[in-house]
């Protein structure tokens, strides 16, 4: 591809040689001839005297003499289309249905979705169109993907929600008469378990990406366009909004409400209602700001100590110095 | 179904009219008429005014007027045979061992026992009758399912577990030649593995339902009756006693003993041995009562520095004062 | 096996008659006559005197009288190694790859190659010789596996990593372009998940060996013979040096370098760069030292508490006594 019809592709603009072949992706360290690379920040715009690369997408307020520019606005946004336009997505070796994936009578699969052997789509289950699951994905009876998603091997969805009642002594098994909802655009990583509600429905909102062994209870609701990092586990019944951020490993507890646009850092364990737009940290999760001086004094807390040790000395050497004394 | 009719199957006394009809059920805010609902808490009992329902399974001491009761000691119980009677578990949609299932020949299978596509069951495995396993799972060779079993799409039973000796550098493998033991009526979520033993048997107990995800190492021995949520890791030679609940996120060291009837909150860390009927909490997992402390000086440890140096201060201060002095 | 001969096989000194018979291993408490046994440790030697082994290895300081001992540097190795020579490594009911097994036509297989059943190799991926793939064991298309690596049940090798780019309110999936590379010797646990690199490889180095439940993610970098134990997750772009160990539910954050011969203690989250040769526990990581004074300050903080308050009692105190004062 030309240079200059890559630029119109990712909307950019030129600064070189548009005439020049591009082939490939590369990150700047690495790119050879013939590759486009990106610089996500102008902070280490040095890279460009040294890239190799024939090209690099920018911001618009990058100047390189020696290699082609792209300019656009969003150089990471503008360098993720790039990498569509020259590479695009998996290519599947086969079409529609793999004979060795097994979708019940009763399941219904939406036009060009492809399912890989060793899936198993339930009973009454109804897959939308363009979604490709990967080998051994499982869908349980009754739940419903919607289009363009994409679900990675070994997820299981809609498997029973953990529902117990206890009674003398023993733990009795409630039917989990629900099911999940996944809406459209959701990419859901492998191995990956959501599970369906006890009544009603499990719903991961549209557009939101799941990272991989995420594991997710029943009658949870999940809003659009959230970002569930690796290992986040979210306990039933707990709702969030849209726009969220779970790093990996974070821990929410069940029956919560999380507000939009949240963000809550790694191996947080979220223990109330969050409100919107906070960015939260720790275990209990607590506010930014109070959550980077409550750790920063942990971390310090030797020392703490010490002081207070020292406090105590003072005190006591006060005492023994004025033995008619006032302390 | 005549709510009389369900009322004598739950064991439940129906206030009203037994006669109405009631084909399923639902939670109190989004019941229809023709639903059963029920209320877990008669602090909330307000909501009988406006629901939809035709029925309520209630505690003894509740009282409503235009809405049929069905009066029970325990309505959560009540609640959940409910749901059996009026929707029951699961129907399969074949019989026994599925086709596209791998059952090696040495392999056993128990009578009335559904085994899903995709699930392999290695040699001289044995299943129990009236198990379920979804698809997927894996049973790996020499071990033993008990009866009513339900293992959920994904789960892998004996694998090999984490045994190596380290000896000029490099890490030999140990071959684990124990095997995995489930007992009956175990439940076991979506994507969970269960290690075999070094030598002779990891075993989960009778009636213990174990959540999503959950990772359990080798020779680890679970009592009966324990509920293990999602994400629980358990380290190997590990020995838990009945009735215990270990919170999501849970992590267990090696090597230790939990007593009966624990309880450790989520996202704990127990890395010593457990009594008996306590309550943990925290990541060195603490007594319920030392935790709660140690957490509310934890969150507010700014606060407690702040403190510290207004003393120093003020003892600073006093010496500055007294310039020949004491302190 | 006569005893002698076993020595030979493990390299040992028979203290005792090397003629008897051993048919197989257990542990020392179990063990019955014509079992094998060890002591890891010289210290718990009185156990020699009580246990029914007909032999034990021991290292080389170890006495007993009523029981064959096969001395040997390192008896933790020796009883990894008489468990080969007398029980010997897994035998599979097939071999090569199994009918049920899906390998698309690009991708080759090398030589003593075991693949069971609901696996699937993409196209163009490349696994060694001597290599076992259990059950449900997918390798995305692309990815390498080197010779002798032992793969267990449903992980899954070379799923996309979890690259997105945030543009006008929606996440827009970057095509993943590079693949997964493990190299020989590596065994990795069942439902463990591997990212493939967004652009490059994901490595995995020689002699690895991972737990159950372990999460990669893209361009992660794993040098050889390192530890990673259950429900570890690595976040993408981090590089971690030659024999490492991570203990269980141990998280990493992306985009960090970890030197060589680290240990992190289970449940840590290292949030920076780690030197080579450390040991480092908490959450977030800490030097071993230093970590183990936060958590002992940590756990009786309400003591510390305690003291500061006493201290501003004291204070105080002496503000009321000495009405006119300095204080």
């Amino acid at each position: 591809m030309k240079l200059s019809e890559l630029a119109d592709r990712i909307g950019a603009q030129v600064v070189g040689d548009g005439a020049i072949e591009v082939t490939s992706c590369a990150p700047l360290e690495s790119a050879r001839p013939g590759q486009v690379s990106f610089l996500a920040n102008a902070k280490y715009s040095k890279q460009l005297e040294s890239t190799a690369a024939s090209a690099v997408i920018v911001g618009t307020n990058v100047l390189a003499e020696r290699v082609a520019l792209l300019k656009t606005k969003d150089p990471y946004y503008g360098f993720s289309q790039a990498i569509v336009a020259l590479h695009g997505y998996r290519k599947h070796p086969f079409s529609g249905v793999h004979p060795r994936a097994t979708v019940e009578a009763t399941a219904t699969v939406g036009e060009r979705t492809i399912i890989y052997p060793g899936c198993y789509v339930g009973s009454r289950a109804r897959i939308g169109a363009d979604c490709i699951l990967y080998p051994n994905v499982v869908i349980y009876d009754d739940c419903v993907i919607g289009d363009r998603c994409i679900i990675h091997a070994g997820a299981a969805i809609g498997a029973d929600g953990y529902g117990f009642a206890f009674h003398d002594g023993l733990h009795h098994k409630i039917p989990q008469i629900g099911n999940v909802v996944i809406e459209d655009d959701v990419e859901i990583g492998p191995n990956c378990t959501i599970s369906r509600a006890a009544m009603q429905s499990t719903i991961i909102g549209k557009g939101t990406k799941i990272d991989q062994s995420v594991v997710i209870g029943h009658n949870v609701k999940i809003g659009p366009h959230c970002l569930l990092v690796a290992q986040v586990g979210i306990a039933g019944s707990t709702t969030i909004g849209h726009h969220v951020t779970l790093a990996g490993q974070v821990g929410v507890a069940g029956h919560l409400t999380i507000g939009d646009k949240v963000s809550v850092g790694a191996q947080a364990g979220v223990m109330n209602d969050l409100e919107s737009n906070g960015i939260y940290l720790g275990s209990p999760a607590m506010p930014f700001a109070k959550a980077r001086r409550v750790y920063s004094v942990f971390t310090e807390l030797p020392e703490l100590a010490k002081r207070v040790r020292e406090l105590e000395q003072k005190l006591e050497q006060f005492s023994a110095d004025d033995p008619g004394g006032i302390v």
